[in-house]
């Protein structure tokens, strides 16, 4: 059910399942994937506003499942993330927009949907949000998407590598994304299951105590520990929200002492997250992961 | 293996099993608890500080430990919430905490210990904590304590009522507490389990969009609805953490949304929470509930 490599002249589509946004802010974007050869739609909620949301549950679920189910769409591109994927469970057919073998795209609370679509066999990218795309950023961020898209190699040699906290060397489907969101699905019948998975985490705009709390809850819940490596991101803009009044604990220490006791293959800062500089990562797919050299290896194409 | 009533003379232990405090802040309940005839320990860790914590994880739970297995305590009481709870399962025998029958209260990150207690037959108290009970208040507040203490009636004539949401009446077994504690329980040995309960709900210090989140992370792992019931405290400071960028929704009008087509009899506003003024709510046992007339009536004593 792997999606199909995409060529010139391809329709992606940008769909808004989260929070709202204004329409100027997807002009680079669109101007980036038509320069790359593609054709961009908006779906019909895209740009609207409702409450904290992009439209209604109903109408952004529409959106998704119009973008999925559309033969001539062969991409969806998630404009904003934000909140509000979880509140669409009812309302979207995860199994059609499994077998549609769409390629999908996006990251932060588009975690929620990444989820249920790789466990029903369908691969997808954390990729940056067409929102953010005009955040200035090094070459290999626009590379590593433009690879994603065509089911290349999306790690490109330039990008930094991740600082080892525990090496080893394992194999195994590259799961994760946004921390909040993983939490979130814990306990639901689309949870996380990292059981022998390579799990990226990364989060942001979180407090310091909630990402010591966030990793316990994925400690408690056995998840994480049944991880086959930890691929940690960044936790943006999280030391500059600790208490002034307490001896605040920088963000990476607080991982530290959390999944190092774990003992499994572990890096940090690999370039992923909320921070400007990101790779677009599939996840559902294979890949082999060096914790000592920092180095994550696809094992497979993201497309058929 | 209710707690025994406390009678003058009795010793109530202090423990800090989350956040770290100032020894000052609690001259005011140790000389509340005192007149009312109590005598007060504080443990050994009671004033400790490690990172974010009153002390290493180890060393607050042998606290706990130590104050809930000793014969001359009567009571276990908190004095501080934040965060740090969640790490102490470990190195906590919860079994024989809630075999010892002692009197336990708190609230906010206590809601994490009342859970497993409660399950395992021990009932507990939603209370305010130690480092608390010097914020002006007015005299049910502290009533509903003294009376928790003596295993009465919690909640005097003169508590405000809740607002209806949702009529109904309905009995059950009092559950619940801090939200976001509740959903950091979800897929873990220790979940809350909210079928057929009575759920107390409130949190503090929560961004708009995230009270949203955890109401739907409850909703989709089917905990929320299974409830016989729903008595809604307060959100302390959500409102003011509204972005100013986007139309704010009201954290009552978030929770009606979310909350109202669930159709379960609904309180909101019910006097308890991180506000000034709140009762001490029993856990674990039996009440009825009028949400039609805003009403919470225990139907059995705390004390055996």
């Amino acid at each position: 059910m792997k999606p199909r490599a995409l060529v010139p002249g391809d329709l992606i589509s940008f769909v808004s399942p989260a929070s709202a946004l204004d329409r100027e802010k997807l002009d680079f974007s669109i101007a980036l994937l038509e320069g790359w050869g593609y054709r961009v739609r908006l779906e019909d909620h895209a740009l609207d506003s409702w409450g904290l949301f992009a439209g209604t549950d109903a109408d952004r679920a529409a959106d998704l499942m119009k973008a999925f189910t559309d033969p001539e769409v062969a991409a969806v591109y998630c404009t904003r993330g934000g909140y509000g994927c979880a509140r669409l469970f009812p309302y979207l057919d995860l199994d059609a927009m499994a077998a549609s073998g769409k390629m999908f795209l996006g990251f932060s609370d588009i975690t929620v949907l990444h989820t249920p679509l790789n466990r029903r066999g369908l691969p997808t990218v954390h990729a940056p949000m067409g929102l953010t795309l005009h955040t200035p950023r090094e070459p290999w961020v626009y590379e590593s998407l433009r690879q994603a898209f065509i089911g290349g190699n999306p790690i490109p040699d330039e990008a930094p590598k991740g600082t080892t906290l525990i090496p080893g060397v394992v194999e195994g489907e590259v799961s994760g994304g946004c921390m909040i969101l993983m939490c979130d699905s814990l306990g639901t019948p689309e949870s996380v299951d990292l059981a022998g998975k390579i799990v990226l985490i990364e989060d942001v705009d979180e407090f310091p105590h909630r990402v010591d709390a966030m990793l316990t809850h994925l400690i408690n819940s056995g998840q994480l520990g049944s991880a086959a490596g930890l691929v940690i991101g960044e936790m943006t803009r999280t030391d500059e929200k600790a208490d002034p009044t307490i001896k605040g604990t920088p963000w990476r220490e607080i991982v530290k002492e959390r999944v190092m006791p774990l003992g499994l293959p572990t890096v940090i800062d690999f370039p992923f997250g909320h921070g400007k500089q990101m790779l677009s990562l599939p996840q559902g797919i294979r890949a082999r992961f060096d914790a000592g050299a920092g180095t994550l290896e696809y094992l497979e194409s993201l497309c058929r």
